[in-house]
């Protein structure tokens, strides 16, 4: 049961969402425009990091939405998404990308734990300026939203089938409160 | 020197705010109706929950700037603020606040250290479930904050004027793209 009585039938941060529509109308707002509007970073980029985060955050809802909204970016490969969250340097992506998962791990401990080091190693590998900002703002994003849906006891269903259109949704109509049911 | 190339001159959050316009705008909607749009939490207590949690994550500039903003909404009373810092329990601050304080220092560590006995301890000293979310999603919002301010290593000013000027005008001023200079 969660801490605070919230909207029946809602799983994990749609809750809080429906028990908030001030603070939600911004929150969807920072949040489409990080994970799902145009950026050089694709969305299944972008959701594996969410993904990558939540999941060190042992936040099961985040976890598992995001792992199933980044395989229906990247043809429905659930493997590579579990394969990233366990050792991002040893998965089939862009050095690129396992540089900035690098400083995405770095941020979901501490802002202060980021190097120059690690910063240097993505540059070296592409990223841009713009991109690394994203990638510790989308880090840091999850640190909330993770303690959010924790931090109130929501409900995490256990049911697959329950994230996979939660996947499917996010991965086609994005976060935005005018187009997105919750 | 800063990670990625920010505007120059400006401190702690502000550089990467100026880098990134499109996310903060609702970036700063959401903190204006958090910290400083009415509620039945004061400016002065949301600042306290915001400077709590970045003390305990260690984030120099922003546990500066709201504690010079919670000092400024309760009448200067920077021991206050301090001592609320050091031990909430022996703050000479309401038993709500108190119970609210120590909610925020579980959601820091992580939303699953959040109990239900934490909850009823706030319940019964008069919180609403209104406030106990409030409270969970300004910790939540400053474990974001300080991950975003830390982890592209921003200027953190060492000159407590620069702090006492940012209380000033963060306490009267608020948070909002339309009011605030940055």
């Amino acid at each position: 049961m969660a801490h605070i009585e919230l909207p029946a039938g809602l799983p994990g941060i749609r809750g809080p969402l429906a028990f908030s529509p001030a603070t939600t109308r911004p929150i969807r707002d920072l949040t489409q425009i990080l994970l799902h509007d145009p950026n050089t970073l694709s969305p299944g980029e972008r959701e594996l990091i969410a993904a990558y985060v939540s999941a060190r955050n042992e936040c099961v809802y985040c976890d598992s939405s995001h792992s199933a909204t980044a395989a229906c970016h990247l043809g429905n490969d659930e493997s590579l998404v579990a394969q990233v969250k366990r050792d991002p340097d040893g998965a089939p992506i862009s050095d690129k990308m396992k540089a900035l998962l690098a400083i995405a791990g770095k941020v979901q401990r501490s802002g202060r734990d980021v190097t120059t080091a690690d910063v240097d190693r993505a540059r070296r590998h592409g990223a841009t300026d713009k991109e690394i900002h994203d990638t510790v703002l989308i880090a840091a994003l999850f640190c909330m939203f993770n303690r959010y849906v924790d931090g109130l006891a929501t409900w995490t269903p256990d049911d697959e089938e329950i994230y996979n259109a939660i996947g499917e949704r996010l991965s086609t109509a994005g976060y935005s409160q005018r187009l997105a049911a919750g």
